[in-house]
């Protein structure tokens, strides 16, 4: 494959794609006297006396680390830390290009649930914001929610969140055009990894109540007994109203919306004709979706998205994590909450606008300008809205 | 002090001195595609079944992370690690600057030597080597030794080293002016700090073997009581042939040079008076030396060095580090070792040939351009020569 060779070309002619560079003059001597010793003392002993100040005089508000353990990297799984760098070294330079946050790769050289909590404990200090990459279920859940209660910058997983949110946005202008509400359609979501539950969480709180959640054993419901854990059992509780059981083609049947996130060419033409009127599909499986852009179109898919940038509808997290972080960061947030998520569903979905809105545009293409500034205003004033921003807090601490 | 309050103005409009760049154009979704999903996989896969390639493909080869704690930051002491945070940064821009290395500070919210130890060791997949920085003595040798032991990337401790080299460099052409041979000086070294300790080590591994070291409490000696530690023990061990006790004053009789990294305005004219003829003196006490170069002049000294820029014989650790990172990095050390320390130091003496050496010229300046290139093409030898490149080892494991 010609892209595969000329990466593999383009990685070696750069040896990496980022690098660090000084926003400040550094000629002379009075140049190194102000950025090192001895003025380097003034901003140090300011944010000694006053630690919020690091926010002022550093790089930490504007730097986001990309931490990883390798585990579940792209679709190429467990392949370690060092393998896994080209990857975090991407996604800080999508950051970069998009919301213009400076980001660094962080590849740990553990798996340890405990010791990667406490590494990125550890270098809290140095960063604004944490964004877990790559890291496989179900630690990651783990890891994320031990991280956002014990540091005080904001975590974030992207591979759960960002896809969810984007989704949920694409989700909500599909239902435009077949003319359905959220609350009347049956959806089954295909994998119940760390994208499939985030996806399930959120789509749960923007109010749909009727999800079906299939992984490789099928529907998971209450009182299966193979493949559950305790998550599973979570899910169980919280889907399945009516207490479905059977495979996939059994979940199937009445669906309104489909939603993949587990392997190539799993639809036949029987499924989507098993399901109801005007099927919204979101077949998300990467690099080849669970039914190809042609099939679905052929079968009487009304709005398909994939995970592919050379079909309509590309479900990219890209279209999420740039603004949050922007605005999770430009606002000082202590956390990206699940307001702030929502604000991003809702400043993605909105930006396309109803006379535009068509089965093969329901949500914004991955290189859309519009689509960080937009989505890091939503999440900043979210932030604001939920009392997590240490910049514009109410101060209802001195209001007795 | 107006470079202070520059200081400040200029580290809070730029917030921070570094940011992270893109190596790499990233227009349009063809960009993307290689540097991104689904290029990346490639260079994933190929360092997946060869980890050697993460330096052909990555970052990692020309980036060092900036390890601090925050509890011996400059003059400042425990400071905490976001107040260290702005020499941190002014560190890696050096690195840029002077040696085209890529750097990150890491500031560590921990100051526990196993939790640091164990911290490095789970970020270092990412970086080439590791530069720690003030870190408090004696937790700062038992942090490095277990990391030079524990990882396959070089670690340099740069407050004792990088000074310990300049130092040595500095006194080797510091002899010549005066005449006098490294076996027939006596040296007295003042404060057993990590640069005092470092200074000492890297003397008697190049020659000198008279050397008098004193702390607080005086000249440490064979069976003192007060005050000593394992590594002082050691100290007594080492040096102090005669078997000297007392303090300074009583240490400075006959001596050759004073290597001063204590005080400032310590020494008195008594005290240069009982030294031996052509006294040579550095006086490292930061900002303030052991003695100002005008007094040093007036009362007879004949070779005065301090850290100041504002004088002559500026020992600044600027001349060591870059180069040294440099060279370490261009040929995969696996670790900065006695032989490449050594290297430096003959590389930055040599500069300084012997029509151009006088009193006020013994080591080059700190901006000059020639030194890091210098130090970085020694050091690269050294690590060849000594079998720690990965690069160029002899594959002796081959030749049976």
């Amino acid at each position: 494959m010609d892209i595969m060779k000329k990466a593999i070309e383009m990685h070696g002619e750069f040896k990496g794609k980022l690098e660090v560079r000084s926003k400040i003059p550094l000629e002379d001597s009075y140049d190194l006297s102000l950025a090192y010793s001895p003025g380097v003392a003034a901003p140090c002993i300011e944010i000694e006396n006053n630690r919020s100040k690091v926010f002022e005089y550093t790089m930490k508000g504007n730097l986001v680390a990309v931490v990883t353990d390798g585990t579940a990297v792209l679709g190429l799984g467990d392949i370690g830390p060092e393998a896994a760098l080209p990857v975090m070294e991407g996604k800080a330079l999508l950051l970069k290009r998009f919301s213009n946050v400076d980001a660094v790769p962080i590849c740990l050289d553990t798996k340890d649930v405990d010791e990667i909590v406490r590494t990125v404990k550890a270098i809290a200090p140095t960063f604004g914001a944490i964004n877990l990459e790559d890291i496989s279920a179900p630690r990651c859940f783990e890891i994320e929610d031990r991280l956002r209660r014990e540091c005080n910058i904001p975590i974030f997983h992207d591979d759960q969140h960002g896809t969810a949110i984007v989704v949920a946005a694409g989700l909500k202008n599909a239902l435009k055009i077949v003319g359905k509400q959220k609350e009347a359609v049956k959806i089954v979501i295909n994998g119940a990894g760390a994208a499939g539950i985030a996806i399930l969480r959120i789509l749960l709180q923007i109010g749909f109540n009727n999800i079906v959640m299939c992984d490789s054993t099928g529907v998971i419901y209450s009182g299966r007994e193979k493949g559950m854990n305790p998550i599973k059992d979570n899910i169980a509780h919280l889907t399945n109203p009516e207490n479905l059981k059977g495979d996939l083609s059994e979940a199937l049947v009445g669906a309104d919306i489909f939603i993949g996130v587990s392997v190539a060419n799993l639809l036949t033409e029987e499924h989507i004709k098993s399901m109801n009127t005007d099927p919204i599909v979101f077949a998300l499986a990467n690099p080849n979706p669970e039914i190809t852009y042609d099939n679905a179109k052929a079968w009487g898919v009304r709005v398909i998205g994939t995970g592919r940038s050379d079909y309509p509808n590309q479900v990219n997290n890209l279209l999420a994590f740039p603004g949050i972080f922007r605005g999770a960061l430009d606002v000082r947030a202590t956390d990206i909450n699940e307001s702030m998520k929502l604000a991003a569903v809702e400043a993605i979905a909105s930006l396309i606008t109803e006379d535009k809105l068509h089965e093969d545009y329901i949500i914004p293409k991955s290189l859309d300008e519009r689509v960080a500034p937009a989505v890091a205003k939503a999440v900043g004033s979210a932030a604001i809205d939920t009392g997590v921003s240490d910049l514009f807090q109410q101060p209802l601490s001195v209001v007795k």
